[in-house]
Order: structure tokens, then sequence, then C-alpha cells
């Protein structure tokens, strides 16, 4: 059996979320527990209610709605993204995935489909991190990868607290941020945030993992100096050590995978003068790939850098592991119920790994868990410019909606209304 | 007529000044028009009035104190440095001049010598120029190069305003800050702060010029992306052209000439967050060498390897001159002078040219000058570590002592009492 949604509604349903906290390029300004992130709440918890959902808010904020199964044993199917954005962010990054969802309700209750396993759609909260860090900070509560405690004292730029920001919204909820039932299985759509799919002129990604990612920050420590009584041969200039690791930063990828990326977002230097050689120079470096393997022999290359420019410059330095996430390898039972839907609604679809993290990344530590990519028009993202067009919008939520259906299980397969 | 000064009032008095707003580690924080300067400057007053010289401050807080000549028609030897230091310096980075000059008058004295040209020494108000920009302002107020208004609106990180501080420690003196006599020739005592003099064993530097100075700032243009999903060969980004030029700048010194410096001192990026390509990244840069067309190749080398990375990453920039100080060349009389005394004095003694600016540039652009250097021992300044031993600074002083004797003519060899 396979289903297409309602075109027009999911558009107009897109249209409704983007109208809240949108800003005036026709972006999205909705950052995790403001008013506009409130608001765009209480229109998802009348969404669901008007669907007939259960609703359930969790001491996190997450917000789910569950349909009931027919089977008693079955595990529940889970789907969903996240309604906040960047500060200045696209109205594609997260919301396509929760009103794909919505729409999958929709789509069962229009045909009067049962499945057997029980259904939950989940708004996450704070995906973005920008904010309050770190990013997907909810589903890692509820993952069990991130202490509750630990998220609740997380502070923003101004020093107001998660845990009041939740409360001053309404929706810190009662029921505990962890899986409350047996999950059989995640989906998450998102938009891809990267070109692969709109360059090869795909309708819609099957994404078959996520990236291991590895950040790390390197201080070197030189010796401050004149500028101009300083022989060249005097020096030992932490910002030229720096820059030397820098800009073979970006080679290093070249050396090791198509896939590997590597690079350094931040650096900064001490004293900060123009007319004196810097004593320290601090720079960040952000290395992925699809293997493990390959993103770990890319810190070792950066730290042979680091060893080699040390040397050459007569600087010390110290290394700091910021983070070190492993990739997720989704199982073939998602991956397949994902690529079988691409191919029955006879879209031209793509296997990629997500170079970014993702709920995903969480859920596919609590259950099987495969992700849909909607294009994103010359890869743009966490901009006004973010854009998928509406066909892509379509064939993704298609995507999701005939996986969904296809892992839940449709249990009235000759009652249903076609 | 060789003389020697007093070597123990020499340490003396520079013990007396060094005294004054001097740190826990034994450096010198007197940042100028503050308390410990107004302190310095009651001190040095005394000093000038009890070897009964002829005071006064002019509009910009210089001070200078007269001894007459025996010839109305000859000109006036000025002689002098700063006694402003940076925030955590050392006690000898301009003292050393100061009390150099006034060991001289009192020399003068110790053996009834009368000159036939009358002599000046000279304390400048901020020639650090760690608290109001720019350095040796006010020698260049004086020398007519910096206009007095702009100099007395210059604020502080405070907000504080010089002309306002110069009141607030009674040194903002009622003559025009401008040549008020005819000047014959200018000596400056200052310690090397770089590393020739103490790496040869040296006695003692004659100075025969001031670098050229470029200084310039760099700003590249890129694209942010998303650094999990932004392919390599889809970036541009703006930190990799700023450090492919900075690691050059290491090298470009290398091509040029033996005594060609070249640094990047300061460097930042936009957004500077550890997951976004770098959209703008801006850098400084600032080349010195004795001769100002090896200079002005050198900022043109840096201006190539600019357009080479800005074309490698494709990146736009803008390029902003921020100061370009022509190089000086001492007249061979001041040099002359100078090196005679240390051949008098039986010093080994070392030509060079001043990699960094001092006050003598803008007394060049009054009467002929010339410097004296005393060894740094590694080089070091701008920190409490910078030393010079007391037999360099007798050395030093010396040389500055019979280098004036000589321009300033003795007018009473038969009643000089040796």
């Amino acid at each position: 059996m396979t289903l297409e949604l309602n075109a027009k509604r999911l558009q107009e349903t897109m249209r409704e979320q983007a109208a809240i906290g949108m800003t005036a390029e026709g972006g999205l300004d909705r950052l995790t527990l403001t008013d506009a992130d409130r608001d765009v709440r209480d229109w998802f918890e009348d969404a669901m209610l008007d669907a007939g959902l259960d609703v359930r808010v969790d001491e996190m904020g997450n917000m789910f709605g569950r349909r009931p199964g027919t089977d008693p044993h079955a595990g529940t199917i889970l789907l969903g993204s996240h309604l906040d954005s960047q500060p200045d962010g696209g109205i594609y990054d997260g919301p396509l995935g929760v009103v794909s969802a919505l729409e999958f309700i929709r789509l069962l209750d229009d045909h009067g489909i049962e499945t057997k396993h029980p259904i939950e759609i989940v708004n996450w909260t704070n995906e973005e991190g920008s904010r309050f860090q770190p990013a997907m900070m909810s589903s890692g509560v509820w993952a069990g990868e991130i202490p509750l405690e630990e998220a609740y004292e997380t502070r923003d730029h101004n020093g107001d607290r998660f845990r009041d920001e939740l409360d001053r919204i309404g929706y810190r909820g009662d029921v505990p941020a962890e899986p409350q039932h047996e999950y059989d299985a995640a989906l998450e759509l998102h938009i891809e945030q990267g070109p692969f799919l709109d360059n090869e002129d795909r309708d819609v990604g099957i994404v078959t993992g996520i990236v291991g990612l590895r950040w790390g920050e390197v201080t070197f420590h030189g010796e401050a100096n004149h500028t101009g009584t300083t022989p060249m041969h005097y020096r030992s200039d932490a910002l030229v050590a720096a820059t030397d690791v820098v800009t073979q930063i970006r080679r290093i990828p070249s050396t090791l995978g198509e896939r590997t990326v590597g690079t350094t977002g931040s650096i900064s230097v001490e004293p900060d003068s123009i007319n004196i050689v810097p004593e320290t120079a601090q720079f960040t470096f952000d290395i992925r790939d699809p293997s493990d393997a390959v993103a770990d022999e890319g810190v070792e290359r950066v730290l042979q850098e680091v060893a080699a420019a040390a040397e050459r410059e007569g600087v010390g330095y110290e290394y700091d592991e910021r983070m070190d996430a492993p990739s997720v390898t989704f199982p073939d039972r998602c991956v397949d119920a994902v690529r079988s839907a691409v191919d029955d609604l006879g879209y031209d679809g793509r296997e990629l790994v997500s170079g970014a993290g993702h709920d995903a990344t969480y859920m596919a530590s609590v259950c099987d868990t495969a992700m849909v990519f909607a294009v994103s028009d010359d890869g743009k993202s966490h901009t006004p410019q973010e854009h998928t067009s509406w066909p892509d919008c379509l064939a993704a939520a298609n995507t999701l909606a005939n996986a969904a259906l296809d892992l839940a299980g449709v249990a009235n397969p000759d009652g249903v209304d076609v």
C-alpha cells in the first residue's frame, strides 16, 4: 500500500508554524524557550489534540502525541524532530520533520488506518543549542546520555537558567524525561543542510548514518616580543605555529576520504596587538567522517602538524579534546523501510551519511532508527535563505509516511478507505 | 677631553626613579599621566632645579631643563627620552635616557665645564602609547607632526581624555608645544630592546637610523557554512585564506633582507564558532626594514599572497593601510660624535639601525639627531625581566655624555676641573 500526503495541507501546516516567529526576511527567529517557542508549542499541542492524540510533556519540555496501536505487544514507532530555530534561521530546519509526522497522523485518520504498533510524534526541546548548550539537549536527556540536572542548570548569555525559562513558558511537564514505552523504531525527517541532493538533482535522501565527530582545541605558548626589535630567528611566535596547522587542516581531509571534513572555526591570540609577537594562540578544530577510524586518523594528523609546528617555532602547546561523538550506522531494517518507500513512490533517492548531528543520534541509542533527508537548495541552512521546494518537502514527507506505515504495520488492510 | 660619569650616582639616580611606580616583580607600572607619572615628574623637576636648570613645561607636559651656553649664536643641544612606562614594563626603557642626560648636566657642574651651545634635557610625555595612542605622541606634537587638539582629545580605555588627565596631574604647561629655541642637534640614549648587542657581547650601540615601518590590516570575506554538512570543495573559508598569508608573513622577510621583519600580531574571525566555517577573517601585519624600498617590497609581497589566497579560497578581501612611517637615517655628524665617543672611551661598539620607533624619530625632523643604545640582556623589554647591567648602563651614559660634550663644545677648556 503506497499513500500520498495531502500536499496542500502539508504546505498550509508548514506556513502556519512558519508564521510563529517569522523574521522580516522570511526566516525564523524561534530560539528555544522564548515566547515564540511557547507559541509554536501551543499551536502544536492544539494540532495534536485536534488529531485525537494522547498528549504528554516531559520534564525537559519534550512534547509527545500518542496514537494507539492494535497489538498490545508491539513497540511504539517514534516520529519527529524539533520546532526551535537558530536566531536567524530558516523555516525548514526542524519543523519540516515535525509537520511531516503530524501530517502522517492526519493521513492515517483520513484513510481510517489502524496500525499494529502505537505511533508517537515528538517535538524535541532545544535541538539547536544556540541559546543553551549543548545542542540536541533534550533528546540527549531522554536517552539517558545527558543528566537532567546538568541540563536544568545550563544558562544562556543573559544568565537565565534553562529550568527557569522552561517554567516561564509553562512547558516543564511532570512526565520523567525518559522513554515511557517500549520503542520499536524511530524515524526523523530533516532537511539535508548540505548540497549533495540538490547538486545531483535528487528527490530525497536515504540517510544511512551520522558521521563521527571530533572537536579539539589547541593552545600554543610562545614568547611575546617587540615586532620591530626582535629578529625573525629569535622568535617563538605562537600564531605562526597555529596558522601552520590551520592551513594543514584545510588539506588533511583530502588525504583521508571523500566525505572527510576539517575546519577551524575559532582562533584568538594574546596579547592581540599589532606590534607584539603573539605569546599565545588558541584555535579549535572540527573533524568529521562517516568512519570513526578515519575521523580518529584526522585528529592524529592534526596533532602531528601541531607537534611539527611547535618544534619549528620553538613553542609549547596544550591539546584539549572537546568532543568525541562516535558515528552512527542506522540498522538495515529502518534504512530498508526508507529505501522501499522511496522506490514505491518512484522517487530518485540517494543514500548519504548525515554530516550534522540530529536528535536521531540519541533516538538511535534507544531503538532502531533511520532518517529521511529533504533537499536543501544550494545546501544552505541556518540562514533565512534556507529553502526546500514544495515538491521536495512533499517527497521527503511521503517517504517518511510510507516508511513509517511499513514499520507500524497496517492492522486493517481491508478496511482502509483509499 | 674624555670624561666619565659618576658611576655610583648614576646607579643611585636610576634607583630613585625606579622606586616611583615599582611593581612587586621589580618592574615599573608608570603609565603616562597617572599618579606615578606625576610623582616621577615632581622628582625630575626637583632634580633639574637642584642642578640649576631653567625648567619649563609645555602644553603637552613635555618637561625641559635648560643650561645656558656661552655662544649667543649657537643652537641648543637637546638630550633626553621618556619617564613613562608600559603597564608592566621595566625600569630602563626610557628612564635610562633621561637619567643619563641629567647625570651629564651634573658631570658638567662637577667639572666646572661651560659649553658653547646651550644644553636642554627633556622628558617627553607619553612615549609608550599604552594608555593613549599613538606612541611618541608629545614629541610628535612638538615636532609639528601631530596636531595638538587631536592629541588632547585622545581617550584611554576608561574614556578619560588626555587633556583632562594632564590637567589632573598638574602638568599642562603654558609654553607652546613647539621648539622654543634653535636646536643644533639632539641625542637620545635608549635601551636596544633587541638582542644584537647582547648577542655579540658589545658594550654599546651606535644607532645610525630607525627602520621604515608599514602597518596594514586585511579582511577576507568568505561564506559561513555548517562544518559538518559542507564538503571541502564547496567552501569559501575566510580563515584559511588568512592563515595562508600569515604563514607567508613568517617567510617573506627571509627573501628580502637580513634586518627585515614581518609579523601578524592580531587575528580574529566571525562568527567565531567551533562548528561554523568562518565568514570573515581579519588580521594585521607589521613589516619593517632599514630601507623604505625593502619595506615597501615586503608589503607588496604580502598583498600578492593576499590576492593568491583569495583566489584559492574564492573569497573577497579588503586592505587597509594603517601606518607608513618612513625610515630615518641619522646625519653623519651626530653619528660620528657617538662613534668618536665610543672609540675615545675604548668601548666595543656596534652600529645598528633601531627596529623600534623612538622620540628621536620626531627630534630628527627638527634637527640633526642620533641615538645611543644600551645593551638589553636577552633583548627583553616591556616586561619586568628587562635588564641592563650597571657596566652597560654606564657605557651608554658615558657615550652619550662625551658625544654631547663634543656637540656642545667646551667653552672653558683651560678652566675645566678634571
